[in-house]
């Protein structure tokens, strides 16, 4: 059975604006591999409804998952709650669980939970939630869209939360053959390689290191000892020695 | 006039695999937002040409530019050219100003000029080259789609290349307000500023330092004295100093 596929959704001006670099895809990316969930796209929008409504609809049709990061917060341009409920025609209220979530820890930490606050508890009617252990506004799953926030350690933390629930397939396992030799060196028997194991994935990155052209010769696939058998061939090939 | 609109098109399975951080699309970012033409989505997607063709022709119907990255080398997996000339009808082949400037490159450089890196000079009809002083293999720029390296370091060469021939608006200025406080505790005063000016645009991003929560208040604009203003009316209003 083939693996389940997902994309991943960053909401946030400040990621298209250049003034922050968005840390986040790369996270789930490498969660997802290890998990035996091909990511397959990945976007950035900007804070805005119809961009928010327009990608969540496009990419919940297309994938299996879709995982959302930023705009879950107190201010303003924290859209993303009540976007992704139009997205699914679902009404969006404060809701009593998070509600409640949220008065214990303001009641724990002496801040106040004022009307802004009270925004983190909006959640979308038959959305799940989605546990926050570092900073309890929770995230939630609706369909098969999870949102999520955009502060890198929560979510991490919220990643993990929903992963706990998925099923994926077998984990993408790699091996990396390195060769001091150009990419247009390599390209033919690489070529024939791919060619012959339509099974695996090829890919090359060439590097430059103290003058010297070299290259990064990646193997993807499910089958450790294949991987290794298709990397020794290819070493052969070329000449070089395996590590 | 509003500022031209641009989109960027991240191209490779290294990036969906958590293998490679993507860092073009701040690159870009923060160069586009200099230039005064405003970054409004970007997307990753797979080394597959049906993936290709379809973002690029979303991307460029919507957007006034596009910026791709990846998938222009000698590779089996570098089909970036190819798919770009599907996506726009035109014919993709070697173009002898692309394959004379590889030639003397690899003349130079004692490389072999192989059928690999002879993938390279595959350009297509009807494109415009784009200068690559780093490792000389071009990009190019197709209707309104600007095709480069993923390389970052070529990549980076390539942007400069392009914007030296675009107009852009005014540059996107911006000034941050730090304060010591929650975003739960500006949320209110904030959202009041932005809809007094609805020509700016304000976004909070929460931090925590030595167990204080504190939130950095970015506004945007072109008005740099304007921008002064209002961040000196949003610290007065929050009672706290503007440094």
């Amino acid at each position: 059975m083939p693996n389940p596929t997902a994309a991943m959704l960053v909401i946030g001006d400040e990621i298209l604006s250049g003034r922050t670099k968005d840390s986040n895809t790369n996270h789930l990316a490498c969660k997802l591999t290890e998990a035996g969930i091909d990511l397959r796209e990945a976007r950035v929008v900007a804070d805005e409804t119809d961009e928010i409504i327009a990608s969540v609809r496009a990419l919940s049709d297309k994938y299996d998952h879709v995982f959302t990061s930023g705009g879950i917060g107190p201010t303003h341009d924290d859209i993303t709650a009540d976007a992704i409920g139009a997205a699914f025609g679902a009404h969006v209220d404060v809701r009593e669980d998070a509600r409640a979530l949220l008065a214990a820890h303001y009641e724990r930490s002496g801040l106040e939970f004022n009307a802004a606050r009270m925004r983190m508890a909006r959640i979308p009617e038959g959305a799940r939630l989605i546990d926050n252990p570092v900073s309890t506004a929770p995230g939630f799953t609706i369909e098969n869209v999870h949102v999520m926030a955009g502060v890198p350690k929560v979510f991490h933390a919220m990643v993990e939360s929903v992963l706990a629930t998925l099923t994926g397939g077998d984990p993408l396992l790699s091996e990396t053959l390195r060769v001091n030799m150009g990419e247009g060196d390599i390209a033919g028997p690489l070529g024939a390689l791919a060619e012959a194991h339509p099974e695996l994935s090829f890919g090359s990155y060439p590097f430059m290191r103290d003058g010297v052209h070299g290259s990064n010769v990646v193997m993807r696939g499910t089958d450790a000892a294949q991987l290794v058998a298709v990397k020794t061939e290819l070493a052969s090939t070329l000449g070089v020695p395996v590590e």
